[in-house]
């Protein structure tokens, strides 16, 4: 028997109704934790279009009712007996789930993101962590955290100690570092690798790519393009670190159209394009516009769609095209980085970031979708 | 006026005839070398499929007639005014052409097989550097170099100096060094950057994919697939490094079958895939097979074929599909590696080559389309 003992509160997923997502928020109960788990109280959870997009798989999939949620912040109450790297008290950033072992290709080096289980640890969600108040199971350990919950069972890979190094009030800013922040900046400095020479476009200023675009200018590469259809994001962008942007708003053709906007900026393409996305048309423009041995890295959520890739023209300028989870980056090694980046100006998240009440939670969602905030953030 | 004073010899490469190359032997004058060229006595011409492929060209690309030849070694006879590292008697290895300007992006970063100018400098050919008996302009500079002539003029972005590291009979067999295996090796090592824990497929088994598997072997990788559907040439491969043959000789279905026998051999998908075959079915089995984080690499050439791509898969798994031009290497940098290798034992490339007297120059061709012979040399 599983013992509920703890009364928290947290947003619960049930199946979409009529094409749309179901949240409310709920008083729950939540187990306690097992040996390689935290039990943490939630200071924020950063909300990211993840969270919408799994919230309406279909019922067969979704493991419905379930709690979301997974750029989480907050302060450790218990920890389970194998737990050794964070007591009671101390504060805890949180990010993605991986098996950690060292028969694991990707977790033994330094790009967990790829785990072979990560559908597994982080999508799936365990179904019975939850308890609702007529006692129905529901499902937790979404990113090993299901961080959109006052108390939450975090497994122990998830947790980052930042006790000494974050004080509170910065726990409610760096909550999205351990998922969308780590993405946008670890996909120009890990993955791509950005340099000086580099010319780069970033495709969507939603948190990622308004991240892609501080990692551009840390990494000083010589053009950033910010390519966007949102008036607003794109004065952001200027201020971020852009160097140039492109408003497609008005774009009759998007491929052909962006494509050239990206030449008229840069004549022999970019180095690196990054798209966020998810948008096929705007992928294929950033494919046509890479510049000899550039690289179109793949990280907004594309399902069901097919790029046609032309072979001659990946061959013949040595072009890539790659998928990029969480930033190629470690956690635990990349997030510590960005903090040192915020403290030196680097990094200017608050530009981003806008809090709610959790009670105001759909008021978040309804400004993230209309692209009034770019980062939301529910306090707890 | 261009004075053409030099006698030589050289095969010319004419219009394609009923869906055939027209190569011939023929005497004829070369011209002086000009300020940035050498005059360079051809010792060895590697064959490549890439001289097949050139030599289909329509002749409106064509720029018929013209002498091909891409991977020669030879001894200086003469140098240009502002050639200052080679000098009259020294032996060079010869390779691609690039602009080599500090301004050009990949040039300047060590991958000068990217350069914008590629193509132009390699593939168009310049339309006088040798004269035919009846008095017309035939094409060279051929990569640099158009190497299968007895007197080549040599671009000197082109030779490497080998003098004093390298004798005669060396330039018999390293003469590859500069395109197919400089491809092979590179792919592995410097765009890949393989390591002991990765396992690795490589599909197609000529001179390219069988430096790849030396290369492979080289860095300890844990699994080296060796794949073609030629029994003979597997066999060479499990000498030169294969831990695991797949013969495709028997496949009913080429992507499904090739797919499934990797992951018999390597469960979770290998993390690097070397297609030197320009087969869509095979590039398409590659892609499936590849583990979390893979690279599938394009080499082998692949005219006007479009290649689906998930998308959904591309992005979950963090696969990357990459063109690969010249093994992304400096040849300068990269050759004296190799050298080094071959002289450690490591790269067994006497095991691949048979040398015929530019006379025999049909039957070179022949075997080689046959498999009889997995690498040509043409001694001059």
């Amino acid at each position: 028997m599983v013992d509920y003992s703890i009364s928290t509160r947290g947003i619960v997923t049930s199946e979409p109704k009529d094409g749309r997502p179901s949240w409310s928020l709920q008083d729950l109960k939540v187990r306690e934790p097992k040996e390689d788990e935290l039990l943490v109280r939630v200071v924020a959870s950063g909300v990211c279009h993840t969270d919408l997009v799994i919230s309406m798989a279909p019922p067969e999939m979704g493991n419905y009712p379930k709690v979301l949620g997974h750029e989480g912040s907050g302060i450790v109450e218990k920890v389970g007996s194998k737990i050794s790297h964070a007591k009671d008290g101390d504060f805890v950033l949180l990010s993605f789930d991986y098996c950690g072992k060292d028969s694991c290709y990707n977790c033994s080096s330094e790009t967990p993101g790829y785990c072979p289980e990560f559908m597994m640890l982080n999508i799936a969600c365990h179904p019975a962590i939850f308890q609702g108040q007529d006692g129905s199971a529901t499902a937790g350990h979404f990113f090993g955290q299901s961080s959109f919950a006052n108390y939450a069972i975090v497994k122990g890979t998830s947790a980052l100690n930042v006790t000494g190094s974050v004080n509170e009030e910065e726990l409610k800013l760096f909550a999205p570092f351990g998922c969308g922040f780590q993405t946008g900046a670890g996909a120009v400095t890990e993955l791509a690798n950005a340099t000086g020479k580099d010319q780069i476009a970033v495709f969507g200023l939603g948190g990622v790519g308004m991240v892609a675009l501080m990692a551009a200018k840390i990494r000083g590469c010589r053009t950033i393009i910010a390519v966007d259809r949102v008036q607003s994001r794109l004065e952001v962008a200027k201020s971020v670190g852009a160097t140039h942007t492109i408003d497609t708003s008005g774009f009759q053709n998007l491929e052909e159209d962006l494509a050239r906007a990206i030449k008229d900026i840069s004549p022999l393409g970019t180095n690196i394009s990054i798209d966020t996305t998810g948008v096929l048309d705007i992928v294929k423009a950033g494919v046509q516009a890479l510049s000899p041995r550039g690289q179109m890295i793949l990280i907004g959520i594309m399902y069901g769609l097919t790029l046609p890739v032309d072979l001659s023209d990946l061959l013949a300028s040595g072009k890539s095209i790659r998928g990029c989870i969480e930033g190629n980056v470690k956690p635990q090694k990349f997030i510590p980085q960005m903090i040192q980046w915020y403290r030196e100006g680097k990094l200017p998240i608050e530009k981003l970031i806008k809090h709610y009440p959790v009670d105001n939670f759909e008021q978040a969602l309804g400004d993230m979708h209309t692209g009034a905030t770019i980062k939301p953030i529910l306090l707890w």
